[in-house]
């Protein structure tokens, strides 16, 4: 079966980097081209991408911009500066610091060019072999014919799982929920499932719970944005209710982050991003006057109500994460 | 201040009965007309109207039997069949029940018309009675400048307790759910406070467990469809995620009906409406082929997770509810 569309949807060319537009997936497949790396950044802004996409989009981001850095007078100064630029996109996931951070540590000024290529590409194949390790850890925990249940859209984690749980011999069914104000669980998740031939049931956000409390799921997994290293988890808004709400029914929840942030201690050393309420109202085709919205792009799960969190090197009880080997720089 | 728009939103007339459609509520404001019985329960079934407009709905519709009736060679059994009719429509709320049972109860074969159509307005202005009164009970219970979330739309029943907060002179705002897929929240609960001039923060269902953890929210207030005789609410999807959050993160939740239901002694008394899971796939724009819609379109939150049940004869218990006294048949 060929890798699904999403799996390969930002992509270098001469002419810039060429990003898959999530917003009008799978309804229309429309790639953006982004000359130089401010055009990275605002597609990175505007949410042409999410989920694991920035991290790409950073990463050949990097390579615009040592391509510009070789035109000006202090070329570093540039690369740096578009690090920061890049960084400064969407504050909650740091996953865009870590690519910005492997291409500048490969960057050498003998060869800008080539260098930040070949730190892009190491970053994409490590990403991809730790989204894949993640997966396999993720389906050992899981038993023969599980049902699960899965929030917005855990990308390649999610590819990674669904590939060990049949490496695995292991039969499976996954309900998503549409994941709202952007469906990216109706768009992104369910649209990936239907391409790699999963059996894809979609629910809507409110009814989590229920399919929760009546026992047709087995597990919840979804992605972590970001785990602080005393087990919060920081994932798309819906996240905590899904979980707390598991919690109560007895249903384990499996946190799939490639590793624990070591710069993030406890749930306070993350900013949550607020985004601009006008995009719920818009969603919601709601034009009526006198009617604010509310956008918390993502919430936090404290560790109670996580069963485990697992990582590229395995799995971890959420109160454990220190016991996480410490990451490559 | 005038009434809200969707308190008088079911009207008989000459040419039958007319039901403002709230599937385009508010981007516009269109009227079914249904010259006969049949053509109000096809309404009720299609939601041109939902929440109580299927009880003022099934009011009406049954003088629009009686006028059927009076042509036909035996009209009580028409007027029966109808109403089974009616009842049949949707399964989980009952006042579609108590709306038939009232206007049959006050027929007299004598007047057939005119019997039904003071039946009719004796049903209509019980449950306006009613609903204040539940609002007015409601009120007491919340404290002065209350942040209060809701779900889906308790229609008159927080149409009294807006009225009856600010009899009080008790400020308050108001976060509501966008209640997918039909979007209620949004499309009537939020235009409905906002017509009434109340502070108004819209949210997708995915937010509601984030909003209850971070302190914002004093109460959670939603009507119920229908609450067991052992403190079961059942209520629109949606509910027993935010009721299992507020029970979590300690913030009362009050559900709203005018009585408990003798006639459910239990949870298991109550059918649970599966609609048809297409509707979820077409509200989230979703084709692809291979990924299937699930619809439940209630939940049933235990008594556990309740803190209050207030009804028009005032507040009890979830576990108290057997106090409720005997009402009129």
């Amino acid at each position: 079966m060929p890798a699904p569309t999403l799996a390969d949807s930002v992509r270098l060319a001469d002419d810039g980097v060429h990003i898959l537009d999530r917003r009008v997936f799978p309804a229309r497949r429309e790639w953006v081209r982004c000359a130089g790396v401010e055009d990275v950044a605002k597609a990175i802004e505007d949410m042409v991408t999410q989920s694991s996409g920035p991290y790409f989009a950073a990463l050949w981001g990097m390579v615009l911009a040592a391509r510009e850095a070789v035109e000006r007078p202090d070329p570093l100064a540039h690369v740096q500066a578009a690090g920061a630029r890049l960084i400064a996109t969407r504050r909650t996931n740091n996953h865009i610091g870590t690519a910005v951070r492997t291409v500048l540590s490969r960057m050498d000024s003998s060869d800008l060019v080539g260098s930040a290529l070949a730190g892009a590409r190491e970053g994409d194949r490590r990403y991809r072999d730790r989204s894949r390790a993640l997966g396999e850890h993720t389906a050992t925990l899981l038993p023969d014919n599980a049902s699960l249940l899965t929030h917005c859209w855990a990308d390649l984690y999610l590819v990674g799982l669904v590939d060990a749980l049949r490496a695995a011999g292991k039969s499976f069914t996954v309900h998503c929920t549409e994941t709202r104000p952007y469906l990216q669980g109706a768009k992104l998740t369910a649209t990936t499932l239907a391409e790699m031939g999963v059996d894809t049931t979609l629910i809507t956000d409110g009814m989590g719970a229920a399919v929760l409390a009546d026992g047709r799921i087995d597990a919840l997994v979804t992605a972590a944005d970001r785990v602080t290293l005393d087990g919060h988890v920081v994932n798309k808004v819906g996240t905590l209710g899904l979980a707390v709400a598991a919690h109560t029914f007895g249903v384990p929840f499996l946190a799939m982050v490639q590793a624990p942030d070591r710069a993030a201690p406890t749930a306070a050393d993350v900013p949550i991003e607020y985004r601009n309420g006008a995009e719920v109202l818009t969603a919601a085709g709601v034009t009526e006057p006198g009617i604010r919205g509310l956008y918390p792009a993502f919430d936090i799960t404290p560790p109670r109500f996580v069963s485990t969190v697992v990582t590229d090197s395995g799995a971890f009880d959420p109160t454990g994460l220190a016991d996480y080997p410490q990451e490559e720089p």
